[in-house]
């Protein structure tokens, strides 16, 4: 009888091309597949909840496979994480037949990273937007406010080779927390936290919001903008795409 | 006339094969020498202070070099940034005459890095040497007290290549301390920094250090086992190495 197994995932994406598996490209459904298949004694394929793109990380990726394996599902992290380095296999559970940790999937949360300081901390580079200067929390909660909601993002997303289909989303929370720090030379650091939980997400539409609640922190965008980028459906007239190193996979609903 | 510029150099070693310039690898010296030379218009050839290892770290690194440049020391700094990523030049200034970064170096602080937590923090496995029990800092200290001191501490190095000479050195201070902090998912980790001060040290002779105390402070090796070591010379008979991830060179001294 054919098992499905469901497993949350942690990677630090910023020695991956992406999660997708690729020839000739580190991946990280190629390198968990492998793991899990000499884990399982049986070739392994990795539906993944989402494609993360290379230099994203994740602390709860969810994906799915299936197979006539032997090992318990609870036995699997251990074995597994013995042959990973920068994935780590956090839970698995087995899962009613027909589960796909992709098309199952009801929600996501993902986690935008910034840090301001006066000098760039080169340990950080991979792990957070680097900015000189604080965006102000306040102006990003009013934008945060207009961005909740079922709307048509299409000025929030990247066009890709796939087709563009619906573009209406519904985000249902944006949270935005700062606290001071420390950096790797002691120095003082303002990090900015932006969560971000929707339904669904287009390619670089989490990237493209943060983008424009920073403009808006810093104060090169005004506020208005937002209910005019999401009229006008049009991407120049949303902010920039924030990049790859700050944004985390934090949670998947299902 | 020819210039000696003496630069300050921080770097996340992560990507690295280390300092030393070697052909088909990735160094610093490499990386340096290669941004400095298109900043300086000339072949720039960098002594440097210390050849760190492969995946160690520096927020302080010395460095120098001579040539017939015109551009001002000041400028240097923010020319090769431009040019550089995971290295950053933060300090330079025209030295005297004769000035030479390893030569006339009078002391150096290493700082080493521990996290302890009850997972393993994947987005910290290049920055710290990962533990799931805290060491005990009382401990620590006492046997920090029995290896400050001038002492041959032929026990506490590797053997290299390179012929063995003096073995004698001072160390002049080793200090710990301990915080809480919280890990990438929000988890409680206890951070433990020893700071070793010293006139000069062998080869992994603060990961030696490193690992000896980390022994002692989880009580799996006695206090009496330091002067033990170092009467009997014996590299056997002190701890081990601990991992170049969680090693950073901080200062050195002219």
């Amino acid at each position: 009888m054919s098992r499905n197994v469901h497993i949350t995932v942690e990677y630090d994406g910023s020695a991956f091309r992406g999660w997708q598996a690729q020839p000739g490209s580190r991946t990280v459904q190629g390198v968990l597949e492998q793991a899990l298949s000499r884990v399982c004694g049986e070739d392994i394929r990795l539906n993944g909840a989402s494609r993360t793109d290379a230099g994203v990380h994740a602390l709860g990726q969810s994906a799915s496979f299936t197979g006539n394996f032997g090992i318990p599902a609870g036995r699997i992290p251990i074995a597994a994480n013995d042959l990973l380095d920068d994935v780590r296999v956090t839970v698995a559970d087995d899962a009613p037949e027909g589960f796909h940790a992709r098309f199952d999937a009801r929600g996501k949360t993902y986690l935008y990273r910034i840090a301001a300081s006066r000098e760039p901390d080169i340990f950080l580079r991979n792990y957070r937007y680097l900015l000189n200067e604080s965006p102000d929390k306040g102006k990003m909660e009013e934008a945060s406010a207009r961005l909740v909601g079922t709307y048509d993002f299409a000025a929030f997303r990247t066009m890709g080779g796939a087709g563009q289909g619906d573009t209406v989303r519904t985000i249902t929370e944006i949270g935005i927390e700062q606290h001071d720090a420390t950096d790797t030379k002691g120095g003082p650091i303002r990090e900015t936290d932006i969560r971000v939980s929707g339904d669904g997400f287009m390619y670089n539409m989490v990237r493209i919001i943060a983008g424009t609640l920073v403009e808006i922190g810093l104060g090169s965008r005004g506020l208005e903008s937002v209910a005019a980028a999401i009229r006008s459906k049009e991407r120049a007239d949303a902010g920039h795409r924030a990049p790859a190193a700050g944004l985390y996979l934090e949670t998947v609903y299902y």
